[in-house]
């Protein structure tokens, strides 16, 4: 059998389902091919489900912390099911508003494994999209655009492949009912770090072994160093430059041993979160023309066409920054450059990075290191969270705020923050990097007091010399 | 003995203190005369303090709905004493602050009463400041322009005078170390729906009495009526346009008695928050030709200067919007038309207005009302907190964010939102209303995911016909 769309998209995780109702908004037939779940890693595996587990680590934080608001004793209890529980609530009720949006649009999904095919009868060139289901039938897909947004998957070490028990991924921590007493979490970037933050507010003795020379690398100096002395405050214990290799492990059935800086110790598990690859496996790309770098990751030009002009990849599978805000954007502009609108580009410099740690991290474009890269005569700016009163009373004014400024041209370059809230902050920076505001714009206008929003007004101020609270 | 200033600032509330950081940063000599403490309402009895509340009633309301959150059981004690205590020490964290920049700006405090005199030997105009200190002596700050910054005051009902016990006003809400078992609040706008939040998770029973039509009836309709809602349904009684009388109420020694509908009840403690007042008793304005309107604002013109062309008045005292981040930048205006800078007047369509309630609340702009009373052709778009990730995390997705729109020239007239972590997000909206911006740059600008935040590119994408999850 087959059917024919003027557009199949492989994969529907948040680029995939966002790109499909962008599709149909502009009048065109549009299937999706997913084998799992629509809403993917995003809403299945990752940022959803992620911060639901931060949420309740949060409060259970506060109930170990009552007294420094106040409150004189406070205790609780939980199992970890519970928490998993309510984690699938959300999930369920996000995944049944994904589910009515697709009937909305008209859009069909087809729940199996798709795969891109040659030439053949049915088209002169590569695209018609074999579907096979779990039942062993299947379908094809006959059509005008395929959109690849296929997502990607956690890496293994070759030395600790995951077996789901002792050596385990972000994506069975979705499943974990209960909690070990220790675990070593290998890998100090985002994912890794946010397990860390909520397993230690959740109780658990938490080692962090970051191989490269400090955590979070690609972020501002100053914030990953605050956040390994405020991680290590808690009570984590962080590594830096440590790469792990075979000899330095033995799996045992129940217990990981692991020698760090000469002492072994006995893990429960090991959390490997050291990168994602691009899920390109049994997809047809022999079948194409498409190219892949040497990571495996679909190479595309900047309205995210493969060198097969009418297939275009967006998301995780051509991993640029692999965040769901990315995937969505450039899922858009494809469809956009698709049916012959005419999209705004994506400047990667304008996307927002969040890390939903204890403290948060958000950032936006340069960090000085970039900066200095590319011999930019820069000027920095920073404004410490103590200085902004409703920060203070969030979490003890813990953090700062730092602006990168092109002094040549007075071009904001970069913002850079660790503190409460700033995961929603950011987005006021996003929107001033897009609109290319000033610093005398920030600066001049009236944030709402008291906000822990203030400190970008301040730091406009400070940046226009004429801080008032710093 | 006499002392000369560039500028003496009547009041080191916030617009005070500010205004004289910005006087010094120009090079100019300033004195402040506070007969309270540096700092004012805002930090001692105001924004601050009520924030430090708010934050231990928001934890009390997590642990007491920790189920919510996956956590089994949890529980917590507390005494009001130790929530004041806290709420002490921040704010005198803060008042530190405060007093450092001011040695840091070289500005000299009085700690005293300020009256402003009229033509005399040292002036041949009105504004030489006397000062009286409490233990009688007396001091004069002759001086080239005054700010009056004087603030105002708890507005007092003539039948429930204050008497800090059965009668109280929120001044006398910081110092309150046990909480009453009932209390009645009359005035639904932000102070008494602040408390009545706050109270309300500290398990005090709240009744609101509002003699208006509705709670918050300055603010967009349906926030109005969603804050109803969310009250009544976490157990606080509201009760609207009901105008109380001085037959509806007595007074005994340690309750009052109030008949609301034909039922008389019996409060622990009533709080009246029916409004405030200027403070301009006593501060010389006879000796002046200072004008006040019919309520006691000082009339000023857009720069702030009153009649008297070198004496200024800003702030509270003024009776626009009464709140800090307009007191302070109303003082930085003032102070650069006064210094010959050339300030950027205040555009009051571009002030956020919050209220830290349970859910919170944030505007900007035109209400719905507000465009129809000047008869403006525009829409209304809406997007539910539902439709945001996040905000389904954080608070089950309870609220909404509503957009008003001019559609004769596409320019956004006002933002309306309630729902959680809305008072931060209303900085974006500030910064998007002050530069002006497009519902497509709105729409354009990549938001983090996930953050409540994308609730405004959502509106965004709304009001331009493309939404993705509404």
């Amino acid at each position: 059998m087959s059917k024919e769309y003027d557009l199949v998209i492989l994969g529907g995780g948040t680029a995939g389902y966002v790109s499909a109702i962008r599709a149909s908004q502009l009048g065109k037939k549009v299937a999706i091919v997913e084998k799992y779940k629509l809403g993917g890693t995003c809403l299945h595996k990752g940022c959803i489900p992620t911060k639901s587990y931060l949420k309740t680590a949060e409060i259970m934080r506060y109930i170990n912390h009552a007294s420094d608001y106040g409150i004189k004793t406070a205790t609780a209890d939980f199992d970890m099911k519970d928490i998993v529980d309510k984690k699938n609530n959300t999930v369920s009720t996000m995944y049944g508003g994904v589910q009515s949006l697709m009937k909305k649009y008209k859009i069909d999904i087809f729940e199996g494994n798709g795969r891109i095919l040659g030439p053949s009868l049915f088209s002169p060139q590569a695209g018609t999209v074999s579907v096979e289901f779990d039942n062993g039938e299947s379908e094809l897909l006959v059509n005008q655009h395929v959109l690849i947004a296929t997502g990607s998957s956690p890496i293994e070490l070759p030395f600790l492949k995951f077996n789901q028990q002792t050596v385990i991924s972000s994506d069975d921590m979705m499943t974990l009912n209960t909690l070990p007493d220790n675990m070593l979490i290998i890998g100090g970037g985002v994912i890794g770090l946010e397990f860390a933050s909520l397993l230690n507010d959740l109780g658990v003795e938490v080692t962090v072994v970051e191989a490269g020379t400090s955590i979070i690398p690609n972020e501002q100096q100053e914030i990953s160093k605050l956040i390994k002395k405020e991680f290590e405050q808690n009570g984590i214990k962080i590594y830096e430059g440590l790469p792990l290799s075979e000899e330095l492990v033995s799996i045992h059935e129940d217990s990981v041993e692991v020698k760090i800086n000469d002492t072994t110790t006995q893990f429960d598990k090991v959390l490997v979160a050291v990168g994602r690859k691009p899920n390109t496996v049994d997809i047809g790309l022999q079948n194409t023309k498409i190219k892949s770098d040497d990571k495996g990751y679909i190479l595309t030009n900047d309205v995210y066409q493969t060198d097969d002009k009418h297939i275009y990849a967006v998301g995780d599978v051509i991993g640029n920054y692999q965040l769901a805000h990315v995937a969505t954007k450039e899922g858009t502009i494809a469809i956009e450059h698709m049916f012959d609108e005419k999209p705004i580009l994506l400047d990667y410099l304008t996307v927002p990075r969040c890390i939903y740690t204890n403290p948060e991290v958000a950032s936006i474009g340069m960090t000085e290191q970039d900066a200095k890269n590319k011999n930019l005569n820069f000027k920095k700016y920073k404004v410490p969270f103590k200085a902004i009163g409703k920060s203070v009373i969030e979490n003890n004014g813990i953090g700062e705020c730092i602006l990168i400024k092109d002094i040549e041209n007075d071009k904001v370059l970069g913002i850079h923050m660790v503190g409460a809230k700033v995961t929603e902050l950011i987005n006021e920076a996003a929107l001033f990097t897009f609109m290319n505001g000033s610093t005398e714009e920030l600066a001049t206008t009236i944030h709402a007091h008291p906000s822990i929003g203030e400190v970008l007004m301040e730091l406009g101020l400070k940046s226009e010399n004429r801080a008032i609270h710093v």
